[in-house]
């Protein structure tokens, strides 16, 4: 045996530790585990390149000529009148859109290269690009899962009870959606009493759909009444959020250009993200699949310029390959955390705030899971990620929210926020006189130095069982999974409602009311 | 539901890919994962800075005060009288070595920032140093675990299993120790027959221990037999490594001392590591933490450098914190990841290649273990780590070396080759012909720039099952434990035994069974 294993087995439940195995303190409660305050982590380390220079004008070039002379679909009338008037080239009849590089350029450069948005709580409120991240829980999933019921359909129980874990856990930044899809409330109004929860049961940043200009019309009225601003303040306030997903390769669809302008007309906040699935939507190649992505996220960029110069915008990234066995997504691959490190040079050169995901393709909170999202975020972060979506909760290709997973995520974004923490180097840090009073042979448990940092000397895991194997082979070698089960639900006992003023939860009350007297939106999206 | 579920939800087994579900020609055989061939993964990415230039001095000038002022116990009567008369300070009748950080730093800048070691098959050679990166598999650990059999003390051929396993997945490129200690070898021979089988087994780099003076100079020999190389020959010519392990706090003890002696005057290799627990026998504060590593480190070498100017060495870092409520170590946390990437700051600061480990505290295949390993080769890879230990097969804290765990890792370790393997941006890459022929609303996976490289356009994964929930549910919900546990068996039954001249062959035999009869090395270690 080596002395470095000797070395671990000597430090095995050291006598002077037992019997000190409670944090106290925590305002979560004896039971939970502690958080930081609410904070946006700042990149430390300087973005990775995994292409060069060249190579990234390389891919610049390649998508500037996919919109110069291959164009792209933009289905809506009004947008391609707007298109047409900036000098765009479209034929009468067709959709097909040829933007000229100059102009392209020069309607991406007029987007803020970051901006602030408003929370409810203006604690909460977002820095979006520079060096600030946010994390955003799992969006838009068909199903919900757990250990308990199983996986089931989304319902509105489960959608406000991950809307509830978002609020209570401070690592998670905002709602990039909704957490889980409630199919059981009718589409015709789902968004209004979705929104009003949003407004409710947190007071985080949220998202809104484009599905539709109702939908869109309501959700942005919907914020300015709960934010308590006039039509003049709101629409100077970046305030709420929508995702545009192109239609890869090469189109953007009705909804989404609705979208698009009426979020750009609203002052409010476009994330473009094209799905560029290497292999299925975009090119096998993952440099492929890159120039589409950047073709499709600058044209919808430029477009949301032309509608209001200077309306905030995210550069999103979701590039990743598929299983080339059965054409499934995957995700946390080499070729996803290379497409995201990409990205994100890509958004830097356009001087935009950078969107990508911590995403997996696993069925469960399993081996699969862990590996997938941890190398999913170590591509975000390497790459300079803004606002990671998907970062807590997110199963199955997103297929699924799970509640277990959202605390195993919840885990991983502490100790993300952890590792990008300055290393503490003062004097006092460097412990030059600890180490001459323990001298060699000595241990530093009991030191005085120790003692008056032991507590937070380190970041307490939530989902590590630190415990020595005869131990944990007798509780019965629980996993991860059932100690997560465990804690969603002590975090759901634990989340309090933020509150609100009762003037405003009436007005709240009185759109929602109104607009399903009206019927809602329409339901042929 | 969003577009970009809708997204997901389309590329679920397209028609177009069914029926293809096996790969072919990998020499692996049809039921095996595919390999790349032996090839050491190269850095792409500049090392992270978790410490500013600065603070990167002034850890160097604790470090330096350590040596100075505090100074290192040497339990070696020659070691110290070496150390007196290059300059350092001893009182007569103690171990305590003072050292100003002139001769410090002039010693260590003896060592070679890099050197190529030897393998017994020169295809394996390795590259310690630069931007080489290299992957051992686990190494001391007391126990072997698998699912069939559960856990057991470590035993010979448990022991030669896992250097099979070694030899035949070729992203492990050497072994840093004994996988599993096979205790059923009486001590004596040990490492008779334990480097006698890493000669036979495998024809990749390998470790002998410092256990003893008889034991440094029986796998000496025996690594110059297995080589066919001349004694002459054998001293200028890195073959063979060895973990020198400061007994932290401060002290280097006898049989380290006579490593890095034999080691130094054979021309071989010593990494020199200590293992600083913060909180345990390190300062609760990771900067003093590594300030006690470095000192420590940079003893080591620099008596290295005094038995031998320019004798090969390694920075070893192995600084984590361990669990305050129970004095376990862990490994694979935030603080770990900083360490890590803080470690390699230093050991380029002295030009000097660097060891780093690929480790977590999880007792099995679990979630934890995928986070906390994951975790650890961010730090090790973002750290610019040359020589990455533990790399496969580690748990439970270096507790046990897992079969199941190894196949796992080897999939992370493979992913990982894949990340640093640079990006193609080629025009042929960059597809803009083929976004051409698809156009809008099309699909890539019938297309010929599709058609031409989908076999080998992504990398295959080991683990990831990325059937969808039904299916997945329907086979039982498999987990990787399970497939990783069929897969080590069956790489075992792919293994091939590398081919050894039999004179050469014989040469060992004769060595071994002529020590084993003089009684082989002392057991009063």
């Amino acid at each position: 045996m080596t002395s470095e294993i000797e070395a671990v087995s000597q430090t095995e439940a050291p006598p002077a530790r037992r019997g000190r195995r409670r944090r106290s303190g925590d305002k979560s409660g004896p039971d939970l585990f502690p958080q930081k305050p609410f904070k946006q982590p700042r990149h430390r380390f300087k973005p990775l390149e995994v292409v060069s220079e060249d190579e990234l004008e390389a891919i610049h070039d390649a998508s500037m000529r996919v919109l110069e002379e291959i164009g792209i679909d933009f289905l809506h009338e009004d947008a391609k009148a707007w298109l047409k008037a900036a000098g765009a080239d479209i034929k009468p009849g067709e959709d097909r859109v040829r933007m000229d590089r100059a102009m392209v350029e020069e309607l991406v450069a007029k987007a803020p290269s970051q901006f602030t948005v408003r929370a409810r709580n203006r604690a909460h409120d977002l820095q979006i690009g520079g060096d600030a991240i946010a994390f955003s829980c799992v969006a838009s999933a068909p199903n919900a899962v757990d250990k308990d019921r199983g996986r089931r359909a989304g319902n509105q129980q489960d959608y406000r009870n991950f809307l509830k874990l978002s609020q209570h856990f401070n690592i998670i930044h905002c709602m990039m959606g909704y957490p889980v899809e409630p199919v059981d409330i009718h589409a015709s109004v789902r968004h209004l009493d979705c929104v009003a929860d949003m407004l409710r049961l947190t007071d985080k940043v949220f998202h809104i759909y484009s599905l539709g200009r109702e939908r869109n019309l309501d959700g942005l009225e919907l914020t300015r009444i709960g934010y308590g601003l006039s039509p003049e303040e709101f629409v100077q306030t970046p305030s709420v959020l929508t995702v545009i997903n192109t239609s890869s390769p090469l189109r953007l669809d009705t909804p989404m250009l609705t979208g698009l302008i009426e979020m750009a007309k609203a002052g409010q906040v476009s994330i473009v993200t094209p799905f560029t699935l290497a292999g299925a939507m975009a090119p096998v190649t993952i440099a492929g699949a890159l120039t589409l992505q950047n073709a499709e996220a600058l044209a919808g960029i430029a477009f949301a310029q032309l509608v209001r110069p200077g309306a905030p915008v995210v550069y999103g990234g979701f590039t990743s390959n598929v299983d080339m066995k059965s054409g499934a997504p995957a995700f946390g691959t080499p070729e996803y955390m290379k497409a995201a490190i990409a990205g994100g040079q890509l958004a830097r050169r356009y001087n935009l705030p950078y969107r990508t995901s911590g995403v997996c393709a696993a069925n469960t909170v399993d081996y699969q899971a862990a590996l997938e999202t941890t190398l999913s975020e170590w591509g975000a972060i390497n790459g300079g990620g803004n606002l990671i979506k998907h970062a807590a909760g997110w199963l199955e290709g997103g297929l699924s929210a799970g509640f277990e997973k959202f605390i195993t995520d919840i885990d991983l974004l502490q100790k993300i926020q952890e590792y990008l923490t300055p290393l503490d180097v003062s004097e006092d840090a460097l412990a030059l006189d600890a180490i001459r009073d323990v001298g060699p042979a000595g241990h530093f448990f009991g030191t005085e130095h120790t003692q008056a940092r032991y507590k937070d000397a380190f970041y307490a895991p939530i989902v590590s069982d630190w415990r020595n194997y005869e131990t944990w082979a007798e509780a019965g070698s629980p996993i991860a999974f059932d100690k997560a089960n465990t804690l969603y639900k002590k975090a759901l006992e634990a989340y309090e409602a933020p509150p609100i003023d009762p003037a405003i939860d009436e007005e709240i009350t009185a759109f929602v009311e109104r607009r399903k007297a009206e019927g809602g939106a329409p339901t042929d999206f």
